[in-house]
């Protein structure tokens, strides 16, 4: 009676379970390159913000764009539903926990107006920004032509989950390949975390992926509806589809990370894992330029009838600008992210992100270390 | 002085372990046909409702029957040793922790009663709902006749471990191959995890099993006894075995994942590891619905000499539709099971519970998540 | 510049990271033949109560040996230091955690007296049960002419960590071929955890050897010295050089795994992975009948330099007999225990012991199961 | 459609992770020879003090040689910068919590001042102490002269990761080879944790090189940078060095395990894992004669734009002779760490620290204890 196997399971790994492994050289953090290139635009930092409310607004998006770094604005949240949305974002921060996903769903049941997409994006591009903005795939077609005519830069398309092909019976699916050609700017698409899926994206003739399935801190997706794949594993499956891209093609695709970013120390990683630039929420949510007033919420959180997510309480810690270069009194990795990322590239022996692709990792679960710390201080006596 | 090795153990795998990936393309949910076929009867939904006493009472029968699934009625249990089964599970639910095990041992002492057998399923059958009944294997001589003449739809053979066989010094065992004669009903057997046991029950002659050994929420088998395999790796074994029967006599027997399934998350796990259908109990204990007035206990709890379980207080938080197909605003993954298998499915370019057993899987242990959701809110100033 | 590894390092396994699989036939439990038979003594049930003072004294053993199993009493104990042991037991379980250690110190500096190793194995022998007492092999050759004088059935030579050669620069080590040839009795000898140590103890002429470095439940000596290797993992090991060691002597040498034991279901994965039988401690130490008084400490615990253990507080539960027999209304594995065993081996088709050496066994963390429960009563609203 | 891999990640373990096997002989503790030699300089005990201001302070050295061992004393902290430390180290002790990396920044913001190298050294080798002192590989050029002048008998040079190159556009980097030659004394280098890194620093000249990135109880390197080898693997991978550099040179270059030995348990790992002597930190913060007044801070966590660590309260405890010698009534590993070692070589077979290196270990997560014990506890009625 031999035993058939019915499916093999492989192992994934996420940000907690890995570490970087000292190069055999050191740098100086000065030696480092971070810029960051999708298409035509080169930035100096290989940050996106996430298109979530609590996190970007245009006012955020101007002062982020500022510091080098790419602010994505979401087209089919309150920004683009409501004239005012400082009541709104008051009446979140303001309610409690076991209401808010309630009164998520409602605000977000309100209608987009396309009068609000152009005074958005509008306002971002007359302070001379850099002006991207998401939306999903099914409004794309409606929405996109629209942020186009507004100023647009750069267009993410963007769901839980896309792909290349979407089989409904109801309406027919985003064809990705006529979109590139129809808006010709940069399009970045997601999210995907395996290597077919990312490949298949790729083709289509996009300029960036985004990777990250159900890991982000505000997300529940994976005890919904059981999906998610940790990110370091999702991001090297989607570096490796890259390189095949890269090959067969001859264009570099840029794998964005995106989701379940906390510290330096995850940020790294990510890069280590072969990301060409991180898309980070919670981080940046601390911020007191974020609109969320101390709270951080997911794009799936307000689903009329399957919400996946959480409210987290992250409170307002720094500037943006000194979460992102410091200096700070702070040592649990959530400020100064960028020197972080520099301090480490010259650690690693990393002159530019691409070298940091070859950076050796290890798997060393991290909650040993944790237990550690706890029982150090439980010794006293 | 060569090691010789005393034995081999391999890593098993349960829900919390484990995690679907994304299909490279993605289905919108209404594309996904969800029926489950056992013998003669097609349900629309593949959920049964687990055979014990704080879940399925005749009501709860015709409610879930109306809905789609098939609840199954515990003949030896509370319906059938009392006349006046409410006053009974009042006293369980208000009965202080510590004393509990005992009180159940001696409610579950009391005579099963013919007569209650008849009126019970009279019930179910008068309100044109399928009627699926659950004897253990001791009994089923005895009890299963009654339970047909009262016109009994699905029998559900049913104990912590069934074997096609069984040794015993003071009676004969239960003989499946003549019980599946004599019945010419659907029967239904368990629980059992392993390929070898779940092959040779499906050489009886029998149209399903209960996959599912020791991993119930309510459920201590593993401390007491040290029996246990956690539910994706006793999914896939089973699931193996009905491929090998397959062949081997070209009878397709239903596989039902049951126990330990407490979100949509798992239930869309347990489809993946090839379950055709899944038994669940304590998402469906926290229906208004419910009998076990927000109250969860097992089967093996009142056992007289070695009660294994625990009463489990799952609260009362919703009506049974809308666990089922919400909407909802909990998030946790504990309502709207169907929207998210569907969800999932479409997700996963599922269009058929078949194809979801095609659906690639990772192995990624998800305390890490919560850990990290601990630290975001640890992060507050 | 290729990579030398310095030493290769393999993964060991507790009772918390296995499970039992159940058999492809089931067994009802009066099947199981429990019996555990060393050198000419059969013992009805397989179980050795530790030589601790918490657990065994003369009343103790006495009732022990009627119930079917073996107490050892340490004869380096409170026993043989103390005319009045009740007075010193009163005064351990009356100091406060932070001074318990140097108490214990201080009590075990004491002398032996000899008038009182007769005094209490006469007290064993004169209620017509089976003595067996343990020494240190530092005094075996001093103690044990006198305790065999005294009526000894059977001896035990124990310490941390005993090997077949002992190497010192002050003291002739004990010979242990010369004392298996003056004792002419049963005798047992650890402890022992690998392959190579328990198969040159074998090859003394031992009667049994004791399996466990470093996993009692009041046992520290891995975080003192390092040093343990978990107790599934041993017993493999052991049970593999008593099967290499059957071959060439066509002896067969008792394995009994000893430390870490608390639950009936721990009990029954040390028979799986080869156990001929167990030495408990903590499950035995909440006995009404145990002279702890509710706690329990280690043998090492009073070390005069370097104590290794702490005093573990388990309580008072229930007696004797229905910790090893029940009934109970205890569903946490604490009572019981050869019901758990006899009901383990029927769910897993083992007839004897040595049968159930060969139930199959998958790793599967616990861990996981404790977090589903968890969940499970934090979903309460 | 060939899935590429980006990237494989090896496993490494922690000292949490493994545990010692004991040896098929055991040795009477008093048979370990435990010397540990660094060029000509024979230590009777293989321990060096932390070049860190909470552990080493010219007094402290002084105790610490004559107690056997090596303190180490930072040259660019508080001892350098201020006339009056004690008054320093009090500010630090009483700062609160939130405010303690502030402060920290600032005090060691303040100038290392030449006058007060010679002091500090001189004091030390008038007590007639081995004097071994720490400089950063950027100062090196500068104070080694100095700190040679004034009678240094041992240099360390060490950072959070030292290569034998570093690049940089501001400065010259430090050439070891040629500090070797100039010094004509024990030069001792580090941190690293790879194979090549090590390899690559042996072949400089150096004596000895320090082993452990990000490990220590008072580091977050891992959460700040993503930076981190566990120490096992780490120890592991230089003494393959070690044996790599010994076949191609004839010269045997000390591999000293420095960070994350916080008990006995831990110190003798990292012997078996390959290391001739360990660096201890938190262990010799509780001890009465540390300057640290109860408290433990690394030397990353002062760093002025990006800080990395955690001021640790560690207690005072005991002498700094009971903590190395004991004899001790505390069980958790924290005291009488020499006669933990050489009871565990004792217990493992070996003679001296090279029997130690081939001591067999087992991956063995200790997480697993640590639930037990607590369920031993909660088993109380």
């Amino acid at each position: 009676m031999p035993h058939l196997k019915f499916k093999e399971i492989e192992r994934a790994y996420g940000f907690d379970e890995v570490a970087l492994v000292p190069g055999d050289v050191t740098l100086n953090p000065d030696q480092a390159n971070i810029d960051f290139t999708v298409k035509n635009f080169i930035l100096s930092i290989p940050i996106l913000a996430s298109a979530m409310d609590a996190i970007v607004d245009p006012a955020f998006a101007i002062k982020f764009s500022r510091l080098g770094g790419l602010a994505v604005l979401n087209l089919e949240g309150i920004q683009t539903r409501y004239e005012n949305p400082d009541k709104v974002l008051n009446q979140i921060a303001q309610t409690p926990e076991k209401e808010v996903t309630s009164l998520l769903q409602k605000i977000y049941s309100g209608p987009i107006k396309e009068k609000l997409i152009s005074q958005r994006i509008g306002a971002i591009k007359q302070a001379g920004a850099i002006c991207a903005v998401s939306i999903t795939p099914a409004n794309t077609k409606r929405l996109a032509p629209i942020a186009k005519d507004a100023g647009m830069d750069i267009l993410v398309v963007q769901s839980t989950v896309t792909t290349a092909r979407h089989i409904s019976k109801s309406y027919r699916g985003l064809i990705l390949p006529e979109l590139c050609q129809q808006m010709s700017l940069p399009i970045i698409v997601g999210n995907c975390c395996s290597y077919n899926a990312a490949l298949e994206l790729m083709r289509t003739g996009v300029d960036g992926i985004l990777v990250g399935v159900g890991p982000g801190s505000a997300c529940t997706t994976r005890e919904v509806i059981g999906v998610g794949v940790p990110q370091i594993t999702a991001t090297l499956n989607c570096a490796a589809a890259r390189e095949t891209y890269l090959k067969e093609s001859d264009k570099y695709v840029a794998v964005i990370t995106d989701g379940g970013i906390r510290t330096g120390g995850d940020l790294c990683k990510a890069f280590a894992a072969g990301a060409d630039a991180v898309m980070i929420g919670s981080p940046l949510a601390q911020a007191t330029e974020a609109p969320g007033r101390g709270y951080h919420w997911g794009m799936s959180h307000s689903h009329p009838a399957l919400p996946r997510g959480t409210r987290v309480r992250v409170g307002t810690t720094a500037s943006l600008e000194q979460i992102l270069f410091g200096p700070t009194s702070v040592t649990n990795g959530t400020q100064n992210l960028i020197g972080a990322l520099r301090t480490s590239m010259g650690v690693c022996s990393a002159r530019t992100i691409q070298e940091m692709h070859k950076v050796k990792m290890v798997i060393a679960p991290s909650i040993k270390t944790e237990g550690k710390y706890l029982q150090a201080i439980q010794n006293v006596p």
